[in-house]
């Protein structure tokens, strides 16, 4: 069953470790197969070396597993809650790297410091609301997944162009046209945190952020049907 | 004599240098074997490269050598310590990691700022009192092991929940139910060490403590007949 | 068509990841030819393990593609720019290279804060004005190349002995006598910004520059006719 | 001639790439064979990975060259004044590891601030006095080294017991027994560099040194008659 998707969710996975991502077992990437409804997603706390494409798991929209002999990650209703909300998503990952993790225990957006942010993302990776003592107690994961889609409703985000997000006191979740697109993002989400920290300490009571039209030149030039960067207008 | 306990601690203590967590020959790693009251651990100053699963030194609870032809770890009696006084301890591990190491110098505990730190200690992760001039003049490597038990006792800790510490001026020791278990903790513990880091030099004025019921959360998820982490629970 | 250079702008533009210089597919390297008045540049973004020599594109000093089946890097108006101005230089590196970014983010000039910056750079390496929104909105990579010139001609400057920027906003550029020359200098400005990133960091009241007569002494040991650095002079 | 010694050389100048403390070709290893009075250095600007042990240069006390087709390393009559001043030395290195640079850029001694540092240096690893033009203008390379032996009478500090230095603005030179001790010590002055680094970021406002009696207790469990860490007194 979803036996492509099974393989691409397993090689996405394997990238996490190959671009210095994950720790140990930490991290996980799912990709969603539309016309089913149905998504594929790295069991739970198995080694990356050990894992084997056969170990992926099929969950439904629900969070169900419907397919799989180990259990799907843990943060598996976060990921059911993202592509159930937004329908443009195909892919999903979520990393404890460094660099981003270090802004999120902070609370603090990545800012739009430069043009290596504005090329993937569309302004600042915002911070997701703490979530309330009743929030945790509960459906933790499922609401950590509502915590994602409020901040990006309240601050009218567009979760395409801003492909990530921050979770309070946790860490990063990206995401893309697939599971691959969505490892891409995590990775320059981790480089531009990592950049972004010396610039404010270079800078400490300045404004790191870019001006809108270079943010706007530098996003279009690689988004949209005016791009320019690459080969995909040949 | 214990054939399978040496080759175990052989293998967890290449897990250092496989984990960035050494440099040179420093560190070390031990686990006890419960029913004979012994405990198999690192010859002292032996590059890592050149050791064998022979090398490895059986000692006592006195930290006397039972087997082996080479001088154990400089640290035995510290390990030796802290099983006689921890009886759930399997395997222990001293390392000196860099972020780790930056906290035991700075004399500040690493703060549990975040789910990375709270999946596996269940609480800041205490600094042992600097020892006095007579504690180091006298046995002091076995004072070292006195000076953990102390403050986890002063603190109400249980050392099972936060399985490591900072000896002051010094680095970190990490335990768990064996030794590739303490070597784990170890990894965990610089990880977040650095993590924490960053978030205290992004947020230099604030507390940057995860609340108490995320903590809980996060650590039950992992531990105790309620986890629903991993794959144990199938 | 120019299959020798082709060939050395391919091995330069792999000793970028080689050097762990770039993340996914940013960064570029180019070279010219100044008897035809050709340069040889990457391709936009193209994977650096499915690069071939063949796949580098020809350009002419107005930027148009003379050869090449695929789009030449977007950053080929600025190479062209630099090359038309600046008739000594050979090579052209760009890169997203982690410390020159933060600088570059920063807006502060890398300083020559020690010996391992005056063997290579003679002064500080200067950022680039910021572009104004007409600058961006209009001919971008070209005006980068401009706001380039501009800083070195308005600060007096001598591009062959300070062969590298910062563009604002963005990271650096880097030139040499041919391609390998200006990789060389983009490895360098990388670890002295990294270097002086903490040296500023420890001395943060405090100028940091190293005084002129000793940024002498270094940069002719390595550069001019009294050079004595390696074997050139044998 | 002496080409037990060239293979020695020429392994622990191998070394320093492997231990990540140079870039490019930067850092210079040599040895001494005490009897005939001879050195045996690097040559100048070669890169690693080219170099044999044929291409390491004998050179006598003056820093003449005795036999080798190759210049010797710039610094040279650095170490030809070390080891003319100090006959105790057997080997001396000199990198630019990218945090000793930073402190010795910054001007300021690496604290002795836990047993990391105690095992290896006993006490502060001081900075050089700045040269004055005049010494930079005239035999640079020779004044470097009397200014690393100005500060060890001036502060009485025996250059057996701290085997290692910041000359200001440029970086570290360490020493040893050897040629392979003194790169050890290169590892570790790097390696305490970054510690202290975090450490003096952590607690800025604090003295970070360990107490006189723990560095006492950390470098003779080491050094000395009494020294019970390794296996030689077996």
């Amino acid at each position: 069953m979803l036996e492509d998707l099974k393989q691409q969710v397993y090689e996405a996975n394997l990238a996490l470790p190959a671009n210095n991502l994950v720790t140990l077992t930490w991290g996980n990437v799912s990709q969603i197969d539309r016309e089913s409804g149905l998504f594929v997603i790295k069991p739970s706390g198995v080694d990356y070396d050990k894992l084997t494409a056969q170990d992926m798991v099929v969950v439904d929209l629900e969070g169900h597993v419907v397919e799989g002999d180990l259990n799907p990650s843990s943060d598996t209703p976060t990921h059911a809650f993202l592509y159930q909300h937004w329908d443009q998503l195909g892919g999903i990952v979520h990393t404890h790297s460094k660099w981003a993790v270090a802004f999120a225990q902070a609370g603090i957006a990545v800012p739009a410091a430069g043009t290596t942010h504005a090329d993937t993302f569309y302004g600042d990776v915002p911070v997701a609301d703490r979530l309330t003592q009743d929030e945790v107690d509960g459906a933790y994961e499922l609401n950590t997944g509502k915590s994602i889609v409020s901040v990006f409703d309240r601050e009218g985000i567009d979760p395409l162009a801003v492909p990530g997000v921050l979770t309070n006191d946790h860490g990063p979740f990206t995401w893309g046209k697939d599971a691959m697109d969505a490892v891409h993002n995590a990775i320059v989400l981790d480089v531009v945190s990592e950049m972004d920290f010396h610039t404010m300490q270079l800078n400490p009571s300045q404004d790191i952020h870019v001006p809108q039209y270079l943010l706007d030149r530098h996003y279009f030039r690689k988004h949209g049907k005016h791009a320019y960067y690459g080969q995909s207008n040949r």
